[in-house]
């Protein structure tokens, strides 16, 4: 028997990406696609990568009522605006797994000084779980409410925790230098993000703190059980998907680093580390749920850590459907690739 | 229970693109591997999206013994080199689809006229059969060797099939411009396909006649039961993957024409015709198996269609697959998806 | 002495190009840019591409007050917003070049036809001069108002005059399928030209009949004394600059048409035709004024030739100097490059 | 009258950039271009960006005869074929400005550790001047050898020396992320440069510690006065040309620091520090001589500056081009642009 799942927000680039994944899922469906700015047109006209029926599928507007079959629903909305429909979705007795920034935070304050804003409903901040699958696995199995993490993040902690909890970083001396693809700056009609602006260019932005240095430290901290200080500078380049973080690291017994990741990972089907010597290329990635991570030791205090993800999987949509077969008793993997669409 | 596969030429895209789709699919399983040039690498080594266990999958020489159990090869090598290869493996009791153009003609003077080599078992041209899927179903399903067509005539023939069976084209103005990815070109270390030689370029190349044409014309004229003169125009562009053709047609009546292409694909699953007006993009089909189709009435005696593929899928790989499903009595689209990796 | 310049539309991509050309151009120099919705900014804030005293230069409303000084407009607007600018230009006394449509046609009707508007100004259609500089260049001398051509017409009248005054060509079977990197659809927050949906992408527009095909018809006519009827198809691919068209020709004699273009172009700076059997890339022109072309026989009556031109250059804002130059005496090549930005 | 140049290794990227920017220069001109591997071809055969007369020049062996009247030679060869060919032209009279690695160390020993071979002529170190212009000015002026800088070291060093006199910086804590377009990685025909493998694609390489590091070690100290330890991670990314280095810095009053470089580069036409606030993108560079600048404080001791260069000009050729003009007497920005080919 099949899951009903709604998609809210299902005309941005996550919204897409989760269309895809559940359409192909054996045991969820998509039931509902709702897209405010969008309601009235057929999915087809504003997601080309569709056909069929699903095509066909009306956009509903953020009021439209949800079904009642619909047991799971996923938020792909700007942060603050998620909120309010992700209340709505708990309160009819629905599941949730939200990809906004909304309930990432423990700390109301916390988010306040990340996000500039108050939040509407920070009573459901205890009970949200935040979904880094690998490290939260039995606590989103039980959840009502996972927030799903930022990519950023995801690219970072999965290599992080591992190290803070065997003690061997110098949290005072992380230093994440980021790089995106487009899609991570979403699909509004923004000048900045035309195609003749991005293409042939790379800059840095979000400084001096782009909101993710928050949620970094505060799960280094909550899963790495050390609170630790993030240098955090992203960057955006020419490619559409792909996400490849660089750290800079320092600490002790770096020529251990390698075999701390190996075995914190060793049962992953979604964290792969690399032989010794090899770095990953986000386009090793690219169409996959796989968190590719190299290791290259360069002093004896200092290694460098990278790891790449595509951004819209394992840092967006495949994490959420990942956390979603979890939640529904599935197996983790189920319906997502550890194979990239290459090249 | 599982189909053991074998995949000849295993380290170029189309190999890489085969190995992905029949790893994924449910019934076929990978059980070698052969990249001769990189034989005793880990094919890992050479395949950046793969992972696990298949990355330690050692690969093989030309002339290292396949299994018993294996009952399918599919040939990814390049012209000429196949021939030797299928003729191996039909002799040793297996079925093969090769996705080299060596089984595409049915004359030896058309391929020694559009390869300019002698064909090394021309015996074998009778037995093979032509697999575009959607016009050879049949006979695919009970073939021993199926020849996979190439990425031109595939984007090409699907359109115009239908046009001329009707009857409405003027056979002797069909001009086909067409644009392909750079995969399509292959993976060999030419300077030609460096990243900065391609990037930002755009070329026509292949005249004055292309080996495509060739083919083209004769299942245009095998599948169209018309005789008919194609003047072909292939360009290289900067994308990995895609292929777009442009079809300018004249005929009778054009504004029937996107009604006889939809009937005719009404009940296929990866042929796709537009809503009238609508013209297809490459983006829309990247990673998806599928061929969208757009029609444009410009006169009362011309119309220009315009079809879309992922070259290294319903192109090459997509379509091998879908053949063998055929081939093996699953359902067509076993393993294959319909939805675009977009963005 | 140097000449006084005001360019109005100075923050699109044609625009920025006009800035960059006149400001390294030893005779003219920028004293004036118009760009009404960004008005009151500084150039540097919006042209990241500038830098110096340049960049501090404040850009103007339309209403705002033209130096006296100012003997030269550029006016790179959207068809409609220009005749007006235009007009006062004219008005004061200066000479203009215009970058728009809007002067392109002859007559009112065809205007309106192409463009579904009536002009503001049609009383100045007698006066204005279609600059496609190798073929209007005294004209272009003793103008006031140049009109300069679009890009696409250039790239396709180019190679298709010599061959009609030559009389060689069926003008009914004329087939032009150009494709046109992104910077030709302008610098406007639309959605469709977002990086991830530009790149890997490539697809038709502008059916049944774009803009550009009236005005290609009008000068093949103007130019070439011969009626025409022209097929044209643009696509828009995935590179910031370069446009590649392909012209599928029939008429007598091919084998001679190399020659024919040789010698209409042989004392010609920036029309380059290439050595029998080479094709052109966009890669070659980008960054200059050149217009490469390759013609290649197909059969005995049938030929392709395939152009490449830079649309910011030859295409429009390089030609627009090229004309300045001209209206002012000065040596036509003067602050244009016949060598690419290559790669 | 014009001073006749040679340009050795003439074919590769940094060579077909010389041959662009001498070609425009008022006062210099080509007289030899040589390109072993290819002699015996004309010029235009090997480097589609070129046209005219110049096309047609034939590329000469590395042993033929170079005229008497070339008073300039640019080496644009590998590193330790250069040497050679530097001496040579030095013997017969000639000035040089080498653009490999040989002559940028002033120990044997260091230039031993960084690229693994013995040195042919290290008599020659003494008197090589390591040309960044900015800061060496006085020597290049007088040098009869001119080792022209690395594009990594200059991207770094600009920034990081005057920081480094002012003795702000944490000079153990210096940490620089880098991030190179694919031409700096040279146009020989090698797999993991054809455009399917870089689009798309971002990966580190060349650790645990890359050539160039200790490039900049050296010369920060040189300029820097002050001896420090530099990790540095190289980047490839999928654009052509472009290269941004983010500078992880720590010191003393990182509020103060913008100001210093305002002030060091008050009065250099090719350093450009942003306003304030600003960041930097490769975008705004590419096809200039600019090295663009910006400051990011992020803490009470810390700092991110970010800095832009096209890696062919400022990176390479514009900067030997710089050089030359130095020594040779000219303006220093004779024949180089500070404006972008912009988009």
């Amino acid at each position: 028997m099949n899951i009903s799942v709604a998609i809210l927000g299902a005309t941005g680039y996550t919204g897409a990406e989760l269309i895809r994944l559940v359409e192909s899922h054996p045991h969820f469906e998509v039931a509902h696609l709702g897209a405010h700015s969008q309601s009235g047109k057929r999915a087809g006209e504003v997601l080309p990568g569709i056909s069929g029926e699903l095509a066909s599928t009306l956009l509903a507007a953020s009021d439209a009522p949800i079904s009642d079959q619909v047991q799971l629903v996923f938020t792909a909305l700007p942060h603050g605006a998620a909120a309010e429909s992700v209340k709505n979705a708990l309160d009819s007795g629905r599941k949730v797994i939200d990809l906004s920034a909304d309930f990432r935070h423990k700390s109301h304050d916390t988010y306040k000084e990340a996000y500039g804003v108050e939040h509407p409903c920070p009573e459901l901040f205890d009970e949200a779980v935040y979904g880094l699958t690998e490290f939260s696995r039995s606590d989103v199995a039980d959840a009502r409410l996972v927030a799903n993490p930022g990519c950023y993040p995801t690219s970072t902690l999965l290599p992080l925790v591992p190290l803070l909890r065997n003690g061997v970083l110098d949290s005072e001396q992380i230093i994440v230098d980021s790089k995106s693809g487009t899609s991570g700056a979403g699909r509004s009609a923004d000048r900045s993000l035309l195609y003749c602006e991005i293409n042939e260019g790379l800059s840095a932005y979000g400084l001096p703190r782009h909101r993710h240095a928050w949620e970094m430290e505060e799960w280094a901290n909550g899963f790495g059980q050390q609170s630790v200080s993030i240098r955090f500078v992203p960057h955006i380049l020419p490619m559409s998907r792909g996400m490849l973080s660089t750290l800079h690291l320092s600490g002790e017994r770096p020529e251990t680093w390698h075999k701390i990741l190996s075995q914190a990972f060793a049962h992953e089907t979604f964290v792969n580390i690399l032989p010794e010597g090899q770095l990953p290329s986000t386009q090793a990635v690219k169409g996959s749920n796989r968190c590719d991570i190299g290791v290259a030791v360069i002093g004896t205090k200092q290694a460098v850590v990278v790891s790449c993800i595509d951004n819209l999987l394992k840092g967006a949509s495949g994490q959420a459907l990942q956390n979603a077969n979890v939640m529904f008793g599935f197996e983790e993997a189920l319906g997502l690739s550890t194979t990239a669409l290459w090249p």
